[in-house]
């Protein structure tokens, strides 16, 4: 299997995932105002679950620039990635119709974790397979950032219970991580 | 990232979202004509959405062909496109079972008008990137066309409380600017 | 435009449709036989429009295979044929639930009749850019059969509200002239 | 028709079915921890769902590459595949249900079953075509797995009436014998 077909399959199920969040914004039964107030959280929560898939998607794509020869440890470490992306959609929805409760937070947050977890364990095999490489070290030195995002989500699970907004601002410092501007990104970018 | 990759993802997401539109056209319980007769405002709804979506997949295609290095502005702009386009659904449904009521007509507009000020986004992102070129100042020339397009939306958005087939319109007014023959238009279709 | 951006989006957009159909079969409340059996036409009707929208899939490569140049009228053809085509889901669920019913079956036909006169579309608009050219002959040798198929979904519809058993006779005779071996068909297989 | 297209074709209806199962997965109307509850066999099924059809997809795309001309016979062996995995998740549903029902135990059981016999009519097109090859051997040595896979599936649509556990079991041993580490599936990865 090569990379490329890896990356057209991986980009078609996130392409997937991204838009299908959209079903579970249902049309209201009236035509009123006061019938589209109560979507505004679920909206806000879904452009947000689409910005972190959105981000999902840039450094997937990154990531498997760096594979040549796909392995089955690869191969299944990105399904999991897969998997844990097709449960945002069911988060978002829970979380956009009951905002601020403690268990639609807590699970939110757990599906970003899982999410977190298994992009570090798909890291890990492609670093495993390729060792001594200035695009890999390039990898490695993000390593810490990938597990403060760990601990932040961990966090953010753990604050749901006892005050679920403090889940949402760890939840928005780890986008905070990514999206700041970054040389090895921009690094990357740049190529 | 190359255009390539960005175009391919694009795509994908607009593809599902044109096809996703239909499934808000539920089945009637029952197997009479009257039951189906309700249907026909969404259907029409639904294939001038259809129309429209079709309409931008047609010129960010044109859009992204001219760009050769996809930037981190560009990335977010284009993503914003998406996010918008895949509220059309939402918004082409409630229209379609409240057609002629204000907000459904208001909410309408103002997902199409988001979506053109995320494609003008997108045309400043790629115009401050590229300059002095001969297929740039093709696009520059369209950016009346895009401005008039989101001020038509605007009135829209503004007459849908006063007389919301005035905002229809409006927004048959947008699409007949594009799908009118322009010089630009055809001369890039030629080559 | 090329033909293969062309292909690759229409590729998207049917594979979806093919793929939603199946979100037409509800899973029912109880676990027990008699709650699956209903489905049964269901899944018939379901399985018979995979195999109308798989034969338009096949098709519809081939025909923009001989295309070199996408002008704006194929374009638009092409949007309508896939228009034509995101309604079968629609009409299949319908159809399903309401076997034998006379509206349901003329929906279903009349749906099917729009898709073969936009695919006659498309042909006209490729024939009308490209001349003289023998495997635009092999194109046109077909054209009793798209003219025959046209009249047998008219006569499809009409019977539905006769004898809508005979409808589902012109329905499979479409399918069978298309399936039928084919010189011209195996010629283009098998270069 | 190339078998390029083919594959494209087929890992998109692949991308959307592994995602559209997600869709099972309802949102629970409060949000307490007890309304999820229920739904943990659901997410169990349908990360098996999401393995069952990762593995397809993988395999398929595996043999897919020994194929250079695609014939009228292997397109409609491939169509036959994709339908069987387009109903895994309406079967996954039911199950996820009613896990240990007899019904829906037997119904997700006879659609692996149909998947892994359209599998095996798909091998079977692609070794009528091409003969006396070193990769087609491989393919050979694997057919001893294949039926193994077909009878244990029998197995456990036979046992879903009198113990549904027990068809578990079944299930489980075709994925260990597709997943365990296999001489041929090493080599033509490492390929």
């Amino acid at each position: 299997m090569t990379s490329a077909r890896l990356q057209a399959f991986s980009d078609g199920v996130i392409a997937i995932i991204i838009t299908i969040a959209v079903l579970g914004i249902r049309v209201p039964e009236d035509d009123s105002l006061s019938s589209i107030i109560p979507l505004i959280p679920l909206l806000l929560i879904y452009a947000w679950s689409f910005e972190v898939i959105g981000t999902y998607w840039i450094n997937h794509h990154h990531l498997l620039r760096l594979v040549e020869r796909v392995t089955g440890r690869m191969m299944w470490a990105n399904l999991s990635l897969l998997f844990c992306l097709s449960l945002i959609p069911f988060a978002t929805e829970w979380l956009g119709e009951h905002f601020g409760a403690p268990w639609p937070t807590s699970i939110y947050c757990l599906v970003l974790f899982a999410a977190a977890a298994a992009y570090s364990a798909l890291v890990r095999a492609i670093v495993a397979h390729r060792k001594g490489d200035s695009e890999l070290e390039d990898l490695l030195s993000e390593g810490p950032k990938r597990n403060v995002s760990i601990v932040l989500y961990v966090l953010a699970i753990g604050s749901s219970f006892i005050y679920p907004y403090l889940s949402y601002v760890f939840v928005v410092a780890v986008a905070a991580i990514w999206f700041s501007p970054d040389k090895h990104f921009l690094h990357r970018h740049a190529k």
